[in-house]
């Protein structure tokens, strides 16, 4: 019997670096995790031990750090592509990097009537960031932003009904439920030149937007319309993947007790839940090669 | 040798109710957790397992729900104490009612152009608020608000030296560090009829302007500050408690590839982390009883 | 309006300290997570930022570890007393120190006829042991041993009923159910002088024969039940303190589907739970001073 | 523009299952979390909201409890395989089914000299059974099995140099370092007729086994040893797949305290980690198809 490596990758993950943009007294917050995986010729390292070939991790965590100093950090895909570029061009034994960031948002701590106060900051509740960019040493690119923990409610407008039943239905059918998700969506772009900062804000919103003004009959069908309105609006974008799970609002039933329940107590369930999967895509999407990798 | 039971309490904890409130095609959600544990005449139900003094636990769930719809969830502490009390003065076996409350926030999802689109929300990610009311059939009543996960950073304005050095002493002073935080408060209510809406705004709008406005020089420093001008602002608080994990953030070293580091870039540490905990309190404030329990 | 400074405490804390004693080719971990906790002449650096009376917690960090390597780590309770006699009787403006410490559990990989692999381990995901020293200047000293995250689980002998009903009741008296729970127990020694490794393995050992022999009418039954063995066999304790969650297990209904449920398939919920907290302890006990805070 | 749907599945994810045998009176128990994702004719339901085609994520919730009441569960594997045909074989609409389940382990309770205590346990902490199972109505079937959070440490026998130095390298290259990780490893069976249970213990202890005898130059050494190591004592198994962070241990430098630290207590670091992944398969490996999707 032969035993061969298959596809293998190794990196430093979760790299957590703060970067403060001082502007005279008004000073700005970076906050990132970055996580960059490298393969190439591994074959030596994996059979014995050889590490020749290996960058190590920990010089890819001094890495991030040096690059957040020379170049600073403003949009997390600028950043990897740096980053990713970097590997691959400086070390013949990289033939590919994923750089993979996430961002966390801070907001400025309102102070009244207090000019001097520009360096206090509260951490916004709000989603992550994320961004994967992929870059290997035929100069081929590839770049996913997209966001997760957006958690969004709609207390009305959603149906659920025509489903297939069989021996083990025990659903009933509604007119007017909760539906509640924690939206993951990933966007592809076109190319590894898109305005990243507009992009993220705009795709946000119309990702909320058609959430909020979709009439849904199923989970798939509000997932299917968000894409759609991305794809539609942005033209730097060509595929969304989503994951949406279906946060469970369970109308309780208060009969027992007298009561009715005209659609206003609801009890937020944990698991299970749905989980819906999909991608959207324009019909001249490019190749995705190894975008989702 | 003789066996006797000490403090003992049971209830049911984290019972997720989420209430709608539907003000013709405006709607607006209330997202609790509600805990809540009873003492009383328990010895002979630990003793024998003779449960004739006990309010089961899903019962305690199932008045959380009732009591949802039946009177509305405004302040999560007018509803604790709702609680609190009912079950004191219900059951003569309860003499004792701890209810503990926490609520998430949602903000609604801004539509442009769209009049219509009034029940679509989206989680703010900002910090949790929290609430614990004590009743006992004496009649005494304590109501403690609180909030917790609410991250702040001060990117200067922070000092730290002066300290004692000792033979394990290796920590540099500095007079300029980046400050950071996780704020868990709670503050100790005159009464129970505080307006606990507008007190909850104003302590927290007290809190962030003094962690952004005291030029610090210790956490424990920042810490008093924060305590002392939520009770100089807000009478009906007689005492605060903090506690306030320091979130370090090192300088990263980057001499070794030829770099300064002008307080620019910074490696956000997981564990260890410093733990600062204090009290604030009024001259005269009145005796805590169980509020703290 | 006279504001003061009430109860405060500062800290390192999670420490993680991983200590190998090599004992020839024979290596033993242990693998603990340190927390410290000082209070003392601490009005100043509340009040004005002087830290001229604080020991720093970068301090506290470097003793953890000198200590480990100074003194080993053999029981959690004795390395905790260390620390703790340590900070009180270095530093003149400390009065008072807590030490927690937590102890993750690993046993050795089993190799196959090999003598040589001695120094591979596995960590075993059984509980994990706790402990909480108290020392002041006055040289009072508290020793609370414990555990925590000991899942347990009896598929039978347990029962419900009997219990008080009112309009909100819906459970359904029950002879037979299953109990599970997540045991948190703390038990205070008599001194500062117990065998506390036989200690801990002997009271483990008394609070699951306890659960597993307890026919129970009630979880505050088995928790009682559970104090009560520990301390008529360890005279070392004189008070147990426990929580424990009834993680419920709830029949499913299969009749819609035509089938019986004859106590064998269960929907394991995540919330809400019932809580049960109980202390039990001998009627000699000593004040408990200043144990359980 | 075009828009089209891309690869989409649904299901309901974390169904938690705990199924007791009763065998006289001595029992056992299966504790199960199952996931179940379908796809199929799904363009409707994505682009009308017509569910016609859905079989909804409540069923397969039900469909699950109603099978371990049926079939009962034994292997992990087996339960997967009979959920995943159903699915596929029951509904036209349904094409392809992948069903992905956990396992948590529990021990038996010894109780000292007790011959009727057999229905009590205790959760065994140790790492986590998994198995993804897919099967589509062209008859093709893939069965991965696998394990998560098994938590290995060697302290010695473990190197790392002679690796790639730039501009960026600050590591010094070590001959004894402490080697710790969290495997996840997934096996591809040659088919779906395995003896799961017997496969799961040997892959297991081979594992083990090859972790803790292969004295590293790398972690990319170490993991391609333990899937080689499979590869060649199980020969229904073509393929390993693993995760495997590099949990750093970094001696702790205590030459400032006057203490040499000759490999003996280390701070466990959290974040970043090193994070290696990698697969090992046989020469004649048939095709994966979608068995890792």
């Amino acid at each position: 019997m032969t035993v061969v490596l298959g596809p293998n990758r190794y990196g430093k993950a979760e790299t957590r670096v703060v970067r403060v943009v001082r502007d005279g007294g008004v000073h700005s917050i970076k906050d990132i995790n970055v996580s960059s995986a490298l393969s190439g010729d591994m074959e030596d390292v994996h059979l014995t031990g050889d590490n020749a070939a290996v960058l190590p991790t920990d010089t890819q965590k001094n890495t991030a750090y040096a690059f957040a100093r020379k170049h600073g950090v403003e949009q997390i895909e600028d950043f990897a592509l740096l980053l990713a570029r970097h590997y691959v061009s400086s070390q013949p034994s990289i033939h590919h990097a994923r750089v993979e960031i996430e961002e966390y948002f801070w907001d400025r701590i309102p102070v009244s009537g207090a000019q001097d106060r520009r360096h206090s900051f509260v951490r916004s509740g709000r989603e992550v960031r994320t961004c994967v960019v992929h870059h290997d040493r035929d100069g081929r690119t590839t770049v996913v932003s997209g966001l997760k923990d957006l958690v969004v409610l709609n207390s009305t407008g959603s149906e659920f009904h025509g489903y297939i039943t069989d021996e083990y239905t025990t659903l009933r059918p509604t007119t007017d439920r909760v539906l509640a998700t924690a939206v993951s969506a990933r966007w592809r772009h076109v190319s590894a030149d898109s305005p990243f900062g507009e992009s993220y804000d705009e795709v946000r919103r119309h990702l909320l937007e058609a959430f909020a003004g979709t009439h849904s009959l199923s989970l798939q069908q509000t997932l299917y319309a968000m894409g759609e309105r991305v794809l539609e609006n942005r033209g730097e974008v060509c595929e969304v993947r989503m994951a949406m799970p279906n946060k469970h609002h369970f109308l309780v039933d208060l009969e027992p007790f007298g009561m009715d329940n005209p659609n206003e107590v609801f009890y937020a369930a944990d698991r299970p839940y749905g989980l819906i999967e999909g991608a959207v895509l324009t019909g001249d999407a490019p190749d995705a090669c190894f975008a989702w990798e």
